[in-house]
């Protein structure tokens, strides 16, 4: 299923012309959909040409592997991650956070094979590479949330319930992806719930996190009758 | 480094009369500790052998390669976790969970080498059976709190913040392996605390998780001025 059966090695088919970089992306891309898609296992170099168009030759020129090509796609896509993680501004951290959630569940639900790809894990993974970038992105987020919060040296208590938290996003958008059951909206208002419900177990422990809940909810917090369901 | 120099393929070690379980055990467990020492890349099969004693023939008499040595140490510790999570019986959904905890941290102190191995994922995994180790502990792990709460099927909030739980313990585990900053019997405390936190969020977007949440706390509820450690 070659779509350029008389490729040469390492030529670029004439009848696509692309600029270096553009190839590399559409490689990058069609790898990613591929691994997500499929076991890795059942995931070739020459799948991956045809999907992009490419020929088998100009993928092992680019990454001189499968395993290469994996990695490449896991980094491209925690980096698009990333990048829509940064602050916008404009708000308390708590309203940032809530943004930066949506933009979150924005990239699970437009990227949801490179967002599945990242968090199963891979295929071969001789390096620790691919545990490397998933580590980072997790650290990344925790860097994030502590600086919009204005944590710079968290006790223990504060360090594992956001870290914790980290983990809850994590599994949510993976069983978000698995039963699309929840509406968006609600997820993500269960999620920031669940943050401030935590902070307040963590502040049982550590009166800084007391502290930092004043400042994150500066009105002094009561029973909310009207946004309670009722029971039966 | 190897212990038996000369032993022929296959042939057992006369010097160390095992029955064939008890070595394959021996070997399994000298796999779990240098694979989580080590990077799984520098580990070989002479090592493993040279650790437990053996002969590099003998490794590979009953593994066949490194990779199967990895699930089958993998799916050890995996297998021993487990048993330990069992009900025990004798106490309040809560109270059982709190012990399960116990025993869950009581593993990863003893096994802490074989649990970073399980949760960090581990080396060339050419069929995804490392995923599923560790996916099929987490399930386990969601089935036996769901069995102990009496919940058979849950709405998908409840759903996910027993999820995000299980993450949170798994987190917590590899923070505390990290760290080691906070003593288990307060970290243990602010998981459970987490568990309740979590399932009162849950509570607002979901009223049956309101009716669990008064049958595992049947006592009225009330500010507990006594707990709350003073702030500054």
């Amino acid at each position: 299923m070659s779509a350029t059966p008389h490729a040469e090695d390492g030529a670029r088919p004439a009848r696509r012309r692309l600029s270096v970089d553009r190839r590399r992306e559409e490689l990058i891309a069609a790898a990613l959909e591929l691994f997500s898609r499929h076991d890795a296992e059942d995931v070739s170099i020459d799948d991956v040409a045809a999907f992009a168009g490419a020929s088998r030759a100009l993928v092992y020129h680019y990454f001189g592997g499968k395993q290469e090509l994996y990695v490449a796609a896991l980094r491209s896509a925690a980096e698009e991650l990333e990048a829509r993680l940064r602050p916008q501004g404009g708000g308390g951290p708590l309203e940032e956070l809530a943004r930066g959630l949506t933009r979150y569940f924005d990239f699970v639900e437009e990227h949801a094979a490179g967002f599945a790809a990242l968090l199963r894990g891979g295929p071969a993974n001789r390096t620790g590479e691919i545990g490397e970038i998933v580590d980072g992105v997790r650290r990344r987020m925790l860097w994030l949330i502590m600086n919009e919060m204005r944590v710079t040296a968290p006790g223990p208590a504060l360090r594992i319930t956001l870290r914790s938290w980290v983990a809850s996003v994590e599994t949510a958008g993976l069983d978000w992806l698995e039963h699309r059951d929840i509406d968006r909206a609600t997820l993500e208002r269960l999620l920031m719930d669940q943050m401030v419900a935590l902070l307040r177990a963590a502040a049982g422990q550590d009166g800084d996190v007391e502290g930092l809940l004043r400042t994150l909810l500066p009105e002094p917090r009561k029973e909310r009758p009207a946004a309670r369901r009722a029971v039966r």
